[in-house]
């Protein structure tokens, strides 16, 4: 998504050669007109496919969801990240590593608000290794729900995460993909 | 808001005659057609104050303030709760008790998305004891920037919360107000 990759060019920067940090309209400031267009141009990727139901995982993958979600005319569920006195029994539970935190994470899920009759796409705002998609997948297999697709906001390319998914057959469909760095400029895959 | 309180009445749950769960529409599980009404009501209610933007806290308040802030035409920050990798300094940090964790939590907001220019709205998923909108209140204060009102979906009017902030003279507007249960029914505050 070209509009996307211009914001990304121009605002986003690196931190320890690791993270990407686009906080200024994606994980601390969310531009609501730019996730806007993201939430069509999902629709337009996976309107099709008779969704039901849309996973994420807090916090900054609602935003991106939530929005999105208003084109699909479906809820969202996210799953959250510790155990608090809000959720009872009756849970998914996939624990995964969590390289923004460095620890581990389990993603909780209520077994109330996903089943087996759901087809269920799956969007986040970020995807570097993985580990949070892995997660959320696991948590549609033990609801015994249909994965029908990944959506992500910003992929970063150079690490493994969205190779692996793409390998094990996922519709995975990012907004836009990194490649990597040069001379400070950012450097995007062509679709 | 009458949609919101038949939908509490007809799902909510009390938990531990303390918590009062909506997790099948608000907290875990999204309706977003349920929270576009409600974003149109905030708008209703505070749309003609010149707001330039929402302010909320991670995680449940996101989606709340995301949908709200498409008709204000504005963007949301959210408040984090714990320092990752991802936040430099430069920060506003207010710390508050969480009674949904038992356990104390600093917000952060980055001084780069709030400065003294902004007419803030902060919005919030839930109000019972008013330690979160605490939080927030003082990060806006910090920043120096104008507090135009605070809305809230479902306040807690058994709690003390609401009655402090709005002695303080703060535009508190609540779209359900849960004054009590009785038999196992909610009784509502009366516009």
């Amino acid at each position: 998504m070209k509009e996307l990759e211009e914001r990304i060019a121009q605002e986003g920067r690196i931190i320890d050669g690791r993270i990407i940090k686009v906080d200024g309209f994606l994980n601390h400031r969310i531009d609501t007109k730019l996730l806007n267009r993201m939430g069509k141009e999902f629709y337009r990727l996976f309107g099709d496919l008779g969704v039901t139901k849309i996973l994420t995982a807090e916090a900054s993958g609602i935003a991106v969801a939530v929005i999105a979600a208003q084109y699909f005319d479906v809820p969202v569920v996210f799953a959250k990240k510790a155990k608090s006195d809000n959720i009872e029994g009756g849970l998914y539970a996939s624990e995964i590593y969590s390289y923004t935190y460095n620890r581990k994470v389990t993603f909780l899920v209520s077994k109330q608000w996903l089943g087996a009759e759901d087809r269920v796409l799956i969007i986040d705002d970020f995807l570097a290794n993985g580990e949070a998609l892995r997660g959320l997948i696991d948590i549609v297999d033990m609801a015994g729900a249909q994965l029908m697709g990944v959506g992500v906001a910003v992929e970063k390319g150079f690490q493994e995460g969205g190779k692996r998914l793409r390998e094990r057959g996922i519709n995975l469909q990012s907004l836009a993909i990194i490649e990597g760095v040069e001379d400070g400029k950012f450097r995007f895959r062509q679709a």
